[in-house]
């Protein structure tokens, strides 16, 4: 059996969402699963320095036309979030939470979430979550409880820390047979990696 | 006639080199020009924040493997300058007392001094730089002295203010028709631009 693809990314993440359209059709199409991994990269961004893009000089103004562009080009919908950016720290912990229980259903209240987001939807607090997770049949109050024990905080804190080990410094984070690639705009890459095995 | 593509990039910038290997043949299959301009990235830096990818914790490390992986999957030669990153300003001085002389040749000294820098030479200083002019026809006194001129150096701080006030805060910086594309990333974007007229 070939080794799952790992997709890191952060909901709050334009470029992620991208990548998240078209990661496990990519998958598909060579016969992997794609294991989706919500990282925060707020604690990411202490250790390197780096800012969110949006609120940097120049590369600010760009990357917000690009975000747009780039969707277009992929022929994905996409629309820019406002606040942004915005708190996800209870979609990832939904996310643990509802991996723990049942990992597929972990991976589409994660597709659910990214959507929402990049759809001129909210997932910034718990409640928005909960009502997202409700419309494809998720149990909201055990979410809501869930998303407060101390296993799920735990469960969070200690796959970050294991992503940032790893080196996922940025998002989309994809990680095909050991080899990283970042970027929305590494999806060539990573296709033509699964097909040849690596160049 | 349409207009020429710019192309914006500083000569110690790895992803600039890999698009200056593609972006000539890119513009002539469309009929356009392509306007070399070096620019002088460190005085960007200051104003974005930005620092150069490889001093970034766990950033730096990824980009290094993805420079020279991206080279091969371009099929482009690519050897890591060494020292790096090296001081431009020579080259880039050389570029514009060429340029203000000959526009052709200028073009023709920045391919030569870009290859030169990632295929394992220097060209960090005058005489090095000079070494690299004189091969390929250029009076190598006559640059040494042009770079020296107060015309020269003032050219070169005005052309990269001038970038700098288009936008240009990164390498490469690539301008179809007045559309930016940051990145040897976008090529895929831009070659589709180039046959489309935007999306």
């Amino acid at each position: 059996m070939p080794q799952p693809i790992e997709f890191f990314f952060d909901f709050s993440s334009p470029y992620g969402y991208l990548a998240s359209r078209k990661i496990d059709a990519l998958g598909a199409k060579h016969g992997r699963d794609v294991i989706w991994k919500p990282v925060l990269l707020g604690a990411v961004f202490k250790l390197t320095g780096m800012a969110p893009l949006v609120g940097i000089p120049m590369k600010g103004d760009y990357v917000k036309r690009d975000f747009a562009r780039f969707a277009r080009f992929l022929g994905v919908d996409f629309k820019m979030p406002d606040p942004f950016p915005f708190s996800s720290i209870h979609a990832v912990r939904a996310f643990w939470w509802q991996e723990s229980l049942d990992p597929k259903a972990g991976h589409a209240l994660a597709q659910r979430l990214y959507n929402t987001a990049f759809s001129g939807g909210d997932i910034s607090n718990a409640q928005a979550v909960a009502e997202q997770a409700r419309a494809i049949g998720i149990d909201g109050d055990a979410l809501l409880a869930g998303i407060e024990s101390q296993a799920v905080k735990d469960r969070t804190r200690v796959e970050n820390d294991a992503a940032i080990a790893r080196g996922v410094f940025g998002s989309p984070y994809i990680v095909v047979d050991g080899e990283p690639f970042w970027g929305a705009d590494r999806l060539d890459q990573v296709a033509k990696w699964l097909e040849t095995g690596g160049w």
